[in-house]
């Protein structure tokens, strides 16, 4: 990987004198980042000069060391240039880059331009030459000065960010944002690797896991044909750096013709929300709260003596303080924080430091009324805008200060700039301070002063509160459901340790089956599926462990009563037919049957409902006679094999209220003890719950029991535990149904071996 | 109001020499602005010459006209200066506007400020001169050339929106804003109103709505202590253009000490919610979001045959279109509009229409794959930029477009900009068209070659997506709740038209009680509540019109079984008893009693719950058996007499669900036919209940029945109906539950009378 960030020598094949060119543009940005022009050679066999550079007619006639090259040229010259990296391989074997710039491959949907890509990657390997595209915009390295790109308005300026972009257009409007910026931004390294024919995102982000350039890593990703090799990669590269991923494809569908609650709310972007979440990488929504975060986090570098950029604060809520000088803004900010509720608290500072605030503010300024905000009044001076940040920064109650303010006439935007600046040099390196100068082009000399001084000026207060929530989230998924240091003394009971995430799921126990389409009606697998009875799948799931609340299975009236007596009143009645999978929805289940009177009637009940929905052909297979469990919490349990992910599970609110009041949680399968527990923690979380008035550890059992199953058992298609009730912390938790979908024709397709269909037949650009 | 607008001539009192001083910008701003320097005169007993203009000792000695007066003066000199209006009123009488732009009165919480502020209002009134502020920016009219504020960087362009601010800090961050785009966007005036002690902002909608020069309002209101005169003169100014609202104060605590699920849940937020799209004003959460939609709006008056801005788009959800050259960024704004997916979804063109832009494009272009969304690929010329946004804004299945460009180096941002103005100037007027051009300064050029074409550039994909949801949030309004013009059946036979909306309450029934705080416990209202029995509420509800289902009170086991023959089983046995007014929450219901055995058994298991819950001192007052009703749609009607806004209505997700699925919708009492039938519509849509589904008619006149109620009877402290069953349409609604608290001493205050207290204790600023 190397040989495309520092590369001895660049030729760039295709290389035109046109300005209009992109074979011309990608020489100026090479010399424009600074690359050395002696070892820059425009490879053009119809000129002897391009941009001032000493033209060669092909790449075994450049001179000197080529260890990359930069090929844009069109289709019908390509077999031509495979012929010259063979022969510059066996003449000079200097060359170990390609970067294919120039498109017209895979991404076209023609079998022409798929076999082209096979040609290109096949002479590549032969020739022991890595390829970063085609149909890319290549590699700029901010320190070496390589810039293969044709982009407008890049501003090389070193920093530590890295991005990693599917899109080369993303990488456009990333590097358009950061040089955009009063000050431009700097950024170390960005890799755009279009059709990923060879180089793929994983081994860049091994790469930057130990590019000492790099503090933080960015990634724009739209899908990957392996996912767990990708997460991986994440999984690794986030325990040594922050990384920010920008997903798209939130729009996909869903598989909605599964059978199980679990498989119909399986869209692929809730297996990816929680398998992100599960590779400890912090997914944003847009674009421009992907760049900020970024750059708070690379600003934060400068703050920290070991220059990483982990945010290091407390769990959430993280505690905001709000300083301003304009009473209005000040209101709407508060609003904007408490958009963020769960993530973000008004900071109460100790009585002390309100004294003093109160005695460096001017008249009629409000303090602290309400909690975590001072309104300075329009006459605040910039030295009172510096003593009041000093004092919040000081306080430990305070996790984070956001300032806003809009420059008067009275008080510029470089007053105030500096007097910030100023205040924040001495100050706790933990903290987050985000100084916000309103709006627009008037504060651009401002802003420039404090993104010099280290801070990370944002455009609104709207701004502020999105990359706090953020970094919230940031710091949640780095105490919570990454790490789990043992402090947890439930992670420990439960857990086993970290062990290498996302394995690769086992191979299928059928050969695949025809790539067809298939019937309405299969699983969301894509495979068929046949039902298993509820005994059934209850004997299937008590192999991986899970509790159910005794039950029988009786043929008659007679039997019924008899179980009942077996299992103990009250009980339960339902029916048992593989045609109604969703018993209570469809009104054959009885519950608090509390005698035989009772339970006698409830059979007659159920029956006659039965003979309804089923009509005279079918006849149910019976009754299921099932102990009461005592109320408690209800969840689901699922999981399903899903044909890009392999092996998933799921979990969230559960009985009736599947999907409604919050999404499920998905995880790749199979856990440890610990990501269990915090898929567990995270449940409670999402549903409110308090983590004493649940089984936490007995959740966790449950949920790590189906990842193992599932893991384990590529034949499942599909698997709901629903509701599995949760009682008190140490009182178990107990399945009271259970819904598992066997495959019965074999799985259409290798898990993890081919992706959904992109939500556009156009491959990433 | 048209002296503050128009004056014939304007002195400044309080001006300076000193440009570092306010009375010195004013000044500056004012002759910025354009306005005539020989009607300007500055005020000043020290100088005889400010800012190259003669300055007077006294506002008596002003020569010639003095139509308006904008006092920039310290708090001590306050008095002198009104003894000088005062004069002048006597003397020439051509007074008639003051701005006060200076601080020091009501806003600073002293009796000090209060009482100078009454003087200062006072004085004006003896004058006949009326007051804007105190303690504000003031006004600027582009046309006239009046600018009495002292703001940085105002671009004074005439435009058509109008801006109305509680905030002079907000009018500062939104002038700024219009000003910093690459074209400065105009507008026709801005109105800052601090501390509204004589102007109300309702005065100033009132005169907005007859300004020929405004065709779009937006208003940055904080609260107000008399929101129904404010929203009826929203609501008079929504009919004829439209509105848009930023309200702050959305983390302002709610009713939490109430009583009903109705009190409980009516924070002032979900009020204000409710009432401003009552009054047809469309609220945006953003400044960002504010100041875009204003814009768009804007720029429609120019493509409308009467200068209106009104969206008159269909129905939502509006029907997108998305033309990119950038595959990477297509796919990211398709995910922005799924993410508003109610209100945008994908259009769908013609198969005419599909072929005619698969002739245009380049090759490997994707073209409706997914639908709503053509790729032309990098290699896009402007040429084909203008033929595609030609066909799609001519097929009629397109409502809106977005186009998405990232300049490069062979496709600059202005030869895009020209080919798309081009291809927008021959098309349809009423689409909507938003075009963006990413991001940031390398494409401001572009970006005003859009502006001068009457188009609104944004400045990503986000922003369009967020622009079109509110736009149809805005055609919602505009189609459903506010108009009704009949074409609907339903409203037609529930409405009696539309009346004069948000008349003022009736006044309580006893005179208001000090204004202490009230102990816990109380009502939302600050009133002390006594709550009727279900029986005594079922009572008074059926006078409003409201059908419960049979029921009966009885004492004793044996009476409950006479009960139950009489309203007919199945029926539903409830304890009775005024320290349980959430009855299926303590488990003191049962339901489906099918007969005297089970009531019998449910008796004896209520009253010992009873037993368990009230312990052995207090005894309920007895059992309600009920006929149970079928199942349908539980919805809550609610009611509550709020201290602001007087009484108010309530309706959502019913019986356990109330507040969990879906907030509570909110309006003010009493209602019309046609505004009952709206929130009845808006409450299926929220539930996402279609509408065949429920009896929208029986609903709607539970709705009017529980505001009219409210509206009569001001004692009524709180009322919840709670489930209220909905049954098909046609079959009618069903209250079963009913819970009515009145007051026992009184309103504590004059409802309309008083604000909340504001989340900050300084006035809006």
């Amino acid at each position: 990987m190397k040989s495309f960030f520092r590369p001895q020598g660049c030729a760039v094949v295709g290389a035109s004198r046109d300005p209009a060119k992109p074979g011309h543009q990608i020489l100026r940005s090479m010399l424009d980042a600074g690359f050395p022009a002696d070892r820059l050679h425009p490879v053009n066999p119809r000129e002897t000069e391009i941009a001032g550079l000493r033209a060669y007619p092909d790449l075994v006639s450049v001179p000197g060391t080529v260890e990359m090259a930069v090929l844009m040229v069109p289709e019908r010259a390509l077999d031509a240039v495979l012929a010259d990296v063979r022969a510059r391989a066996r003449t000079r074997g200097d060359l170990r880059a390609l970067v294919v710039a120039s498109g017209g491959y895979a991404e076209t949907g023609t079998e022409e331009g798929r076999s082209r890509q096979e040609r290109l990657v096949r002479t590549a390997r032969e020739a022991g030459v890595r390829v970063i595209g085609p149909n890319c915009i290549g590699v700029i390295d901010t320190r070496s000065g390589v810039d293969t790109t044709f982009l407008h308005g890049v501003v090389h300026r070193p920093g530590c960010i890295a991005f990693v972009s599917q899109s080369g257009a993303v990488g456009a409007w990333f590097t358009q944002m950061l040089s955009s910026e009063p000050e431009p931004v700097g950024f170390s390294k960005l890799v755009s690797l279009g059709n990923m024919a060879d180089v793929s995102m994983g081994e860049v982000l091994d790469y930057l896991r130990d590019d000492p350039e790099t503090a933080v890593v960015g990634v724009y990703l739209e899908g990957v044909p392996r996912p767990r090799a990708l997460l991986r990669s994440l999984a690794a590269l986030s325990e040594e750096k922050p990384v920010v991923v920008l997903k798209t494809g939130r729009s996909e569908a869903g598989g909605q013709a599964a059978t199980s609650h679990t498989g119909a709310l399986a869209g692929p972007d809730r297996v990816w929300d929680g398998a992100l979440r599960q590779a400890g990488a912090l997914r944003v929504e847009t674009m421009e709260d992907f760049v900020d975060v970024l750059r708070v986090l690379a600003d934060r570098t400068g703050r920290r003596p070991d220059g990483s950029a982990r945010p290091d604060l407390p769990r959430p809520p993280l505690r905001v303080f709000v300083v301003t000088h304009a009473g209005g803004p000040g209101v709407y900010a508060m609003d904007a924080l408490a958009r963020h509720g769960g993530l973000l608290v008004p900071a109460r500072v100790s009585a002390e430091t309100r004294r003093r605030l109160a005695d460096v503010v001017p008249p009629y300024s409000s303090v602290c009324r309400p909690e975590g905000h001072v309104d300075m009044t329009a006459s605040a001076t910039p030295e009172q805008h510096a003593a009041v940040v000093s004092l919040v920064l000081e306080d430990p109650g305070v996790d984070a200060l956001v300032t806003l303010d809009l420059p008067t006439r009275f008080l510029t935007d470089t007053a105030v700039a500096e007097a910030l600046a100023g205040a924040w040099s001495g100050s706790a390196p933990g903290k987050v301070f985000l100084p916000v100068i309103m709006h627009g082009r008037w504060s651009a000399a401002g802003r420039a002063v404090l993104q010099r001084a280290g801070l990370t000026a944002l455009a609104g207060p709207d701004r502020a509160a999105a990359v706090l929530a953020a970094l919230a989230r940031l710091a949640a998924l780095d105490q919570g459901v990454r790490a789990g240091q043992g402090e947890d003394g439930v992670e420990a009971r439960v857990g086993d340790g970290r062990t290498d995430a996302f394995p690769e799921p086992p191979a299928p126990e059928r050969p695949p089956a025809p790539q067809a389409e298939g019937p309405p009606g299969e699983g969301p697998s894509g495979r068929a599926g046949r039902t298993l009875s509820e005994a059934e799948s209850a004997a299937l799931l008590r192999t991986a462990g899970v509790t159910f609340a005794p039950f029988r299975v009786a043929a008659s009236a007679d039997e019924v009563l008899r179980a009942a007596e077996e299992v103990g009143y009250p009980v339960v009645l339902k029916l048992c037919s593989a045609f109604i999978p969703h018993k209570a929805a469809a009104g054959v289940v009885r519950l608090d049957l509390r005698g035989p009177e009772d339970l006698a009637r409830a059979v007659a009940e159920v029956a006659a409902r039965a003979e309804e929905l089923l009509g005279p052909e079918r006849r149910p297979e019976g009754f299921l006679v099932q102990r009461q469990v005592p109320p408690g919490l209800e969840v689901i349990v699922g999981g399903l094999w899903d044909p890009l992910f392999g092996p998933v599970v799921a979990t969230g609110a559960g009985g009736t209220r599947v999907g409604l009041d919050s999404p499920l949680l998905f995880r790749l399968a199979p856990l440890t003890g610990e990501e269990a527990a915090g898929l567990a923690r995270e449940v409670l979380a999402e549903l409110g719950v308090e983590e004493d008035r649940a089984d936490l550890e007995a959740l966790a059992g449950v949920i790590r029991g189906m990842a193992s199953l599932l893991a384990s058992r590529p034949d499942i298609v599909e698997a709901d535990l629903n509701p599995v009730v949760l009682h008190r912390p140490g009182e178990g938790a107990v399945a009271v149904d259970a819904l598992v979908i066997l495959a019965e024709s074999g799985p259409r397709e290798r898990a993890g071996g081919g992706d959904r269909a992109p939500r556009s037949s156009r491959p990433p650009a």
